[in-house]
């Protein structure tokens, strides 16, 4: 079957127009950023690197960005989100078990003594997350913690977590795959709980979620209907050197562009800086005590040393300023 | 800017005729399979599955296919590739360390006997695994494993491994992905290994590549730069009841359907059949001496056990016969 109502030079004069008309309706990718050095590297970066007649080009398939996630897309303080789940956790659990009830470190959770939960060593934290995290099959968690999710709220902003997720960043996510990219989740976070609300929240599908991942085991209900059980056994530990390790297990390609904000993201932006070509590093600095917060060296969450500024200026990292290259950092503000 | 040579009606009419048009230019997606149960029921899953109208309808973001590799979309026997790349490594790994020459399985593979070669047993193999899979780096690796897959050839058909796929199964996965399905390798096979041509060979590219996995470790050459060391430590045994664990740990969605072709495959069918809603599994059944290889409940690979038939019929799971159901089976016959 033929066009009977176009003729070639319409259809023509149709597909070449419309690239260039899409061209001149373009407006800012960023309109959250303040003009500055960030907004900058980032909109040079996409453009070159999409762009065929630059020497700096890189093929659609190749085109991956890496992003952390706490302190990076979504606030991470006073306190990680998936720990506030696990606290929050700590009753049900003891209620199914009433002997943990006076056994460290459940006890101080359920005291609701928040100083001295802050002060709760890894190992105390290893327990509390292999006993709210695993355990169970992977549909039962899957529920626990989405019915969570759409009723927790963090204490500061009244609103749930996943509404603290920065809108600059969005727009950079959102520009990055209008572009091509692929864009990941990179967390030191857990896999399976990141993976119940990226779709929604960031646009990234679940199978784009790299986090720190426990083993799971195939089982067998009373029915004989399969179902996987979540083991207190750690497979990934997605932070520091285990980012590069697990960017390689998940994905199997080297990213191009990296985001993140602390010290556990210094060997994913030197993995990406290592590979041919131009590669983007940038880190978020939280410097905003007013509209978000502002946390030195010494801060428990998202670790931005003196030495890590120092390492950025050295190796062309781009430090992004919340306060200064942020318009706006949460959707619901104005 | 407006389009100045196109009025809104031919524009329309252009928008309107062009799926129109592609409908009437449709032609048969499985070319190389013979009518038969096996074809249908592809068609008949992918049609409905896709269709808005229908009541088993599956939103595109869920749409995951899955599909074992040795002895589904390629050719296993007598001895996966992979082993066949471990073995022709031995000499060069011996060069480099040759007191490995009089020690097992070392020996037996340098003596070049292929029957006691076939009867290592496994942990021989696993020592041949570490010995010539790990211990260098990624890049290392993927350069000589590259440089054996542009030289060596398959035995009986004098040609590279990598044209031994099968042209049906080739169909099959063209024809999920224009139906907007994401398809997946999910191999007992080395994900390392398989990611190197599984966008060349398949059309899939390395993230979608699930497989066995061992760890990497992150370190730095002697100029500083990082690498990811490849070592000997099992992450992810990607058979039988690690392959459900594997595809929640790598995509994180249960597969709409899944292929494979052995009791390997058993527990990735029985997961994918778990879910709700329609479900296709199918398992290839190596029946076809003269074309390729009838291997029976006993071969040492692909092994397709009285009970796994028996489980298919009972279970709905289609069995696909080369003979049958295959018109043409290599590319590079006519």
């Amino acid at each position: 079957m033929k066009y009977p109502l176009i003729n070639k030079i319409t259809l023509t004069a149709f597909l070449v127009l419309l690239p260039f008309a899409r061209t001149q309706a373009q407006t800012d990718p960023l309109p959250s950023w303040n003009d500055g050095a960030a907004k900058k590297a980032i909109v040079e970066f996409v453009k070159t690197t999409t762009d065929k007649a630059s020497s700096k080009f890189v093929p659609p398939e190749a085109r991956i960005a890496v992003f952390d996630q706490d302190g990076t897309t979504w606030v991470e303080y006073p306190m990680y989100t998936q720990v506030s789940y696990c606290l929050d956790r700590v009753p049900a659990v003891v209620k199914a078990k009433p002997d943990l009830a006076n056994v460290e470190p459940f006890k101080t959770v359920l005291s609701g003594n928040r100083e001295a939960m802050a002060n709760l060593k890894m190992p105390d934290l290893e327990m509390l997350v292999a006993a709210t995290l695993t355990g169970m099959s992977v549909d039962e968690f899957n529920t626990e913690a989405k019915k969570w999710l759409d009723t927790a709220k963090d204490p500061r902003w009244k609103r749930p977590y996943t509404e603290l997720t920065y809108v600059p960043m969005q727009e950079v996510l959102k520009f990055f795959r209008d572009n091509g990219y692929r864009t990941y989740i990179v967390t030191g976070g857990g896999q399976d709980f990141v993976r119940l609300y990226s779709e929604r929240v960031y646009g990234i599908p679940p199978e784009q979620v790299v986090g720190t991942a426990g083993g799971t085991r195939y089982r067998y209900d009373k029915n004989g209907k399969p179902f996987l059980l979540k083991e207190p056994k750690l497979l990934l530990n997605d932070d520091n050197a285990g980012k590069p390790e697990g960017i390689h297990l998940m994905i199997g390609r080297r990213p191009y562009a990296a985001f993140g904000n602390s010290i556990g993201d210094r060997q994913m932006l030197e993995y990406t800086q290592a590979g041919d070509g131009t590669r983007l590093m940038m880190l978020v600095h939280h410097d905003d005590d007013k509209r978000e917060y502002a946390y030195g060296p010494n801060s428990k969450v998202g670790t931005f040393t003196d030495a890590l500024m120092a390492e950025a200026k050295k190796k062309n990292w781009t430090v992004i300023s919340m306060k200064d290259d942020w318009k706006r950092i949460f959707a619901f503000e104005k």
